[in-house]
């Protein structure tokens, strides 16, 4: 029984999607978020910054006395994996955990990616794919456009801008004929309506977060890690930058009301402004 | 006759559509550009982070020998114009000359301004505006998915997803009869002809790029900084991060090709690496 918080990181709220998940899968465990919307977006950074800014977010959760950490930043998981070694507790991030996922629901072999600009220049979910099973073919996309429409809540199954955007993005993955495709970006989750209906009912939607959740419980069981209760969970939320913003988009993101307060931390420095 | 260079900066590369405008308008002066790319954007920044990098990147400047700064950044300039009156400097930002153009274009006295978010958010134009003549009435509308539409190059005529996401933008200013309509970032020049279309040929657009080349002729001229020369100004560019990116947007932004080299340099940092 191991009653330390889970830590859990983005570059901005997107990662609060798969917070929702955890909250969901396991509602007895604490956990503690770090958004560093301060220097949000890290997809179109450069792989060395990226890595800089995640070995700060981990050592921020770090000193949070978190047991598990989890990179909810498809962006941080594919081009700065070796950060997350480098920690001091076990850390994850999305990629190997939804590589699998999608691995097992493919029939066809064929796998679309969905990213950041940062996550599909890594090529880190397809080496993932390929050293799972050689044999798939993947096709993967840079959507830049999803995160801000997803930002200003153009998300409805109707919303002609989203639609047209998603057309565009999706295209190559109709022609490449997938059976499966991965949302490798924490913000993609909520345009899942519009992308099924352009992707169609014979394919899979891969939600990394869920594929986080599903991970984080097999890891605490496996590691003696678990709270081992049953309920009770809590959340404690950290921004680096407009945390005025963080209820507004909060509610969104997580499906729920959040009654902690939320706090201003800077990754890069030692102290905790409320 | 003063052969110092023009300083110009951005939080990313929009700024580079001013350098363009001052090209054309002041071919003999040489200009420095700095491009913040390793922090952009700084339009969903707090207004204390704001003001914090728009100071290291006069910092910048300054150290590059520049004898007047010009912050090409809509969300500086109307932020965080205080800090651009502590410079060592004459410096300017878009606010004052593009509020001035709009007040002298406008025959109905109804104004529409599109921003990014923390350029609507601080008034800055309005406040502008009102000082300039009491009587004209404003709409702002921040139009966040714009810069990303502009940087995935996004910007034909009939590109379905950028007249999907100008029409849900411009609406407001239809509603509201606006006979002039500032182009508040510099990067919405870039989408003119879509904006142009749904307006109509009876609203005056402003590009906040060219009025500061304007005032920009204007102040060299008064204080007798200009370069003496007609012709020979050359460009020398800076960015914080990716400058991989900087080759392939440049061209669309400048609307010539650089022979210039591009150089990696940090606001924050006084060292310089090639």
């Amino acid at each position: 029984m191991d009653l330390r918080p889970i830590g859990v990181f983005d570059s901005g709220l997107g990662g609060l999607t798969a917070v929702r998940r955890l909250m969901q899968r396991l509602p007895g465990e604490d956990i503690v978020y770090f958004g560093d919307t301060g220097r949000v977006p890290y997809g179109t950074r450069s792989a060395a910054t990226i890595a800089e800014y995640a070995g700060q977010d981990c050592r921020f959760l770090e000193k949070q006395n978190v047991k598990l950490i989890i990179a909810a930043c498809g962006t941080v998981s594919s081009v700065a994996p070796h950060v997350l070694r480098q920690a001091a507790v076990p850390a994850f991030g999305v990629v190997e955990p939804t590589a699998a996922a999608a691995a097992a629901a493919t029939v066809n072999g064929r796998v679309g990616i969905l990213g950041t600009s940062a996550t599909v220049r890594s090529g880190a979910y397809e080496q993932q794919l390929r050293r799972i099973n050689p044999s798939i073919q993947t096709v993967a996309q840079a959507c830049p456009l999803f995160v801000p429409l997803v930002e200003s809540g153009w998300i409805a199954r109707d919303d002609e801008a989203a639609v047209a955007v998603a057309k565009r993005y999706l295209q190559p993955m109709k022609d490449a004929g997938v059976d499966t495709l991965i949302l490798g970006c924490t913000h993609f989750p909520l345009l899942s309506d519009i992308i099924r209906d352009r992707m169609g009912d014979g394919v899979t939607l891969i939600d990394s977060g869920a594929c986080c959740a599903d991970a984080c419980a097999r890891l605490l069981t496996q590691q003696g890690l678990a709270s081992g209760r049953e309920t009770g969970g809590e959340g404690r939320f950290f921004v680096s930058d407009r945390p005025e913003d963080f209820s507004a988009v909060a509610h969104r993101f997580l499906g729920r009301e959040i009654g902690s307060r939320v706090l201003v931390a800077h990754a890069e420095e030692p102290a905790i402004c409320p």
